[in-house]
């Protein structure tokens, strides 16, 4: 028996009955057989407070003038806030599932990261979340071949940086590479694969090696250390 | 006198008195001098709902299964919506203004794209808005320094490439290079500098040429054709 493993599944999607519904419903599923532990925050079922406001915070340390991110050092937030804060430290693993609404995130999982994430006094690899893995699930209407490099859309790795990276390895966290499932509602035929390949990935997730990003080590006071790779780079060959 | 143009501003800010707040007033006064036309949406004024659900729509073509686009083909969405798309086809060009929040949109933005604009039929050059101009202008809490291709958290064009290309230039937009205004909140000298610089290019913006991006005809059926550079190079270039 393997080790008893805690994740966290945030998921954001209008329709239970969808495709991005029944890949949840696989991975808890999956995950409840193999005895790990489950939470789910289902976004759009917790009617979830997209956009950042003053009410976010029990008491302001300047109400005439807000400023998001001196107000989120105070640690004030409310419940609905820290409830979700409390999920990801409590998580070994994150997953997000989601459909790629305008080459991003629907508002209201964009909203779950301005109002649950905050800037955390360590970066990148020194970040709070290091030992914690993190896996996007992207599901998109149009076909693979848009999404490559070359491709009408471009490299969807590429696209999907300013998450990946932008918020995720920001925070420490390990990043798997994203499941992405194509076309999907093109026909039952290709939905039945996507959630049959995500159900065998699953399966052994944490046995999975997380993005190899540069660390703080290998930046100095002009960037990136000659002959290394960026993160980009890493990040869009593997398309 | 030149001619007399239309202006739509989409604005998202939580607190009037920010810099971005300044920019917003910046861009008007500049614009009414020189007698165009002017209309802002200020999303946090206006109480925009970010999220994307059946709401949004005042019948269901299928209420048992909620498909966005299927629905949003029936062109049967509620007014607070139809407002904002009637704006957007009245503008000549059209100026997001926003801090950078998590790499990305604030979801109050992300929530007007995913709610505002539809899969219109044509993309890209061919798109429905291709005679408009697009412009964003993103305030960030760090440094240049750190948005360089070789920086830690890399090269902020390609970071918007989802924004820029995935969002306005999918729809047809041409799209003017992004304003930055880096660390602002630092120092009063620095948003007075960007202030300034904003005010600059905004007098004569309708002289500036869009970013060349390729065409739906530089795409065959195995891509971008040989030889030319991809969408997410031309835009990354400009740093």
């Amino acid at each position: 028996m393997s080790e008893k493993k805690k994740i966290l599944i945030i998921y954001a999607h209008p329709e239970p009955k969808s495709f991005n519904g029944a890949l949840l419903n696989k991975a808890i599923e999956i995950f409840q057989n193999q005895e790990h532990e489950v939470k789910v925050s289902d976004l759009y079922e917790m009617n979830f407070q997209a956009v950042a406001t003053k009410k976010d915070f029990t008491s302001l340390k300047n109400p005439e003038f807000f400023k998001m991110q001196l107000e989120q050092r105070q640690n004030n937030m409310i419940d609905e806030i820290k409830n979700e804060q409390k999920k990801v430290e409590w998580a070994d693993l994150v997953i997000f599932i989601f459909p790629l609404w305008w080459s991003g995130l629907p508002a209201i999982l964009k909203g779950w990261f301005d109002r649950v994430f905050y800037q955390w006094p360590k970066l990148y690899d020194q970040g709070v979340f290091k030992e914690k893995k993190s896996l996007l699930s992207v599901s998109t209407g149009a076909p693979r071949s848009l999404y490559t490099e070359r491709g009408l859309n471009g490299n969807i790795s590429k696209i999907l940086y300013s998450i990946t990276h932008g918020c995720l390895y920001f925070c420490g966290f390990q990043v798997l590479p994203t499941s992405y499932h194509y076309s999907v509602g093109q026909s039952e035929k290709i939905a039945e694969e996507c959630l049959l390949s995500w159900e065998e990935r699953l399966k052994n997730i944490f046995d999975e090696k997380p993005l190899n990003f540069n660390g703080l080590k290998d930046y100095g006071e002009r960037g990136l250390s000659q002959g290394k790779k960026t993160d980009l780079e890493i990040i869009g060959e593997l398309l």
